[in-house]
């Protein structure tokens, strides 16, 4: 089976590749502009986007598209940054977060992602992944992209940037609601 | 005549209400949910509005919408917060972007604004304006929204927020689209 992602990121394209090589099921990358409304949902703004993208390929032949949208909501910044993490990370960055919370007790943080898929037989679904943890104090690890290297899940002494994609998909936000999207596609797929 | 000005806000809408009727021009709320995109570009954003709300509105009988975004883009910061300064005010607030510049001796800053007008006899219009200033240390002022309190324009002593509706108009960003919105309808209605 084959599926399209329509992302630009390629962090999040190579998570999402590996995690689904598993269940036999092949992600293709669709690149193409994703419509990203501001809203402080992501379910809002996944929806919406996979609408408009599927309402654009289906014309070319393609019948099924995943979308994904994911933030970093810190407790003490009132969920900031939220949906808008990578606007934040490419303004006031790593950096600009750590220093928000200088003095602030209170690190607990979670990531959230919201995977969509729409496709003509199977119509349109929406699996949700959290991860709960905490933000450290100095920025850690090589790996991952955005606000990885100051995010370390509960469950771990590592932050998300210190883990390879296969440590990363045990903990992750994204691995937990795209193995959800996997097991339902493949019972879908078993019915037929 | 009359123009649709669509926002939620109600320090916006009052600024450009006062504004309006010394051109004779009538502004009107239009209480409609407004399509926000995410994107760096207050024009790209304020496009897609105008345009997604115009044809809703079209088949009430209203033939001219009004749209406005605005932004304050702090140099230290990349531009942060941007187009999405609601947001930031809502969860860090003027508090989390003082800290941000902590120790921080560049306070350059600009408020942004970008008005769209639409209607079916004279098109589609887009004007800006930008008010240059800096960011004060401490909040200053109980008028206006949003980060009135810490930006205060060059050439006054005075944040935004401590300046009446009338005064601020004599600086603003949203003043100066605005009067150029007002004058060219002006034009165009003589015209006719």
């Amino acid at each position: 089976m084959i599926i399209y992602f329509a992302t630009g990121n390629k962090g999040k394209f190579h998570e999402v590749k590996t995690l689904a090589s598993s269940y036999g099921i092949v992600v293709k990358q669709l690149d193409i502009k994703k419509v990203e409304i501001q809203s402080d949902s992501l379910e809002e703004i996944s929806l919406y986007a996979v609408r408009d993208i599927y309402n654009k390929v289906i014309s070319k032949g393609i019948d099924n598209v995943v979308v994904e949208d994911a933030g970093l909501f810190i407790e003490a910044l009132r969920g900031f940054p939220g949906p808008y993490s990578s606007y934040v990370y490419k303004t006031i960055g790593v950096r600009g977060v750590l220093k928000l919370l200088e003095g602030v007790d209170n690190r607990k943080a979670f990531f959230k992602a919201v995977v969509v898929f729409k496709s003509s037989s199977l119509g349109e679904r929406i699996f949700k992944g959290i991860v709960h943890g905490e933000i450290v104090e100095e920025p850690r690890g090589i790996y991952g992209f955005g606000f990885d290297p100051i995010f370390k899940p509960y469950g771990s002494d590592k932050t998300f940037a210190e883990m390879t994609v296969q440590e990363k998909n045990k903990f992750s936000h994204r691995s937990k609601a795209f193995t959800e999207l996997f097991k339902w596609l493949k019972s879908m797929v078993s019915k037929t």
